[in-house]
């Protein structure tokens, strides 16, 4: 079905719902999970950038443990959130992405932000995880 | 982790790989499967609406034939697609939609029409399949 997933989440509670679903869909398939986090700042000083990487780190460490996903497996970059999870779909030629929405009243609020430019360049299946409202 | 997936196809060949894809999911998840197909004229006289739903209907049943899915589980519907796929996602408390992607450089063809109105209101996740790149 699926060989190899990756999962963009951010440090917030929802991000671990979102990482749980694919997991749980990595485990159906028996198949490689890879789970990003993108920092949307780029202009920033490095200083600044290294506290920020070192701020989330331990959280994507904490996710990584609890859904074993080995280290080279989990990834944090800096940059449009979009783009970020494009460019490393094609580099680890992941078959399928899953991203999380929010709102209780469809996808509103999260089309036009990062889900809206991962479905507009994704060049492989996207999943859209339903955070509020039904499954919640 | 899905017990009720909903598959929209259009009758093309493309319709086909989508709904393989919905069955290999709902395999997967041991899971019911609907298909639903829509067709886009409401305000046509009722002869010619009975005339495209004779059409429409010998293919549907072939692909539920195929894919192991019963009467009550196919649907063909008259309307706007989205807005019957989500009425239906409601209506039978669907967990996951499937759906289709065109176009071979990601999903901008079908992003402003169908795609986009149900990712903007459905309330459940949504699965969008890519059928053109990458998995093709």
């Amino acid at each position: 079905m699926y060989s190899n997933i990756l999962c963009a989440v951010d440090i917030s509670q929802e991000g671990e719902q979102i990482l749980s679903r694919a997991a749980s869909l990595a485990a159906s398939f028996n198949c490689e999970l890879s789970v990003v986090h993108i920092i949307e700042y780029t202009f920033l000083p490095k200083d600044y950038q290294k506290q920020l990487m070192e701020d989330v780190q331990p959280r994507i460490a904490e996710l990584g443990e609890k859904y074993g996903i080995s280290k080279k497996h989990r990834h944090i970059k800096f940059g449009q959130s979009y783009s970020e999870i494009c460019e490393l779909q094609e580099r680890l030629c992941v078959d399928l992405i899953v991203i999380g929405s929010h709102g209780k009243h469809g996808f509103n609020m999260l089309l036009g932000s990062t889900a809206n430019g991962v479905l507009q360049k994704a060049k492989c299946d996207v999943l859209l995880v339903k955070v509020d409202g039904l499954r919640s």
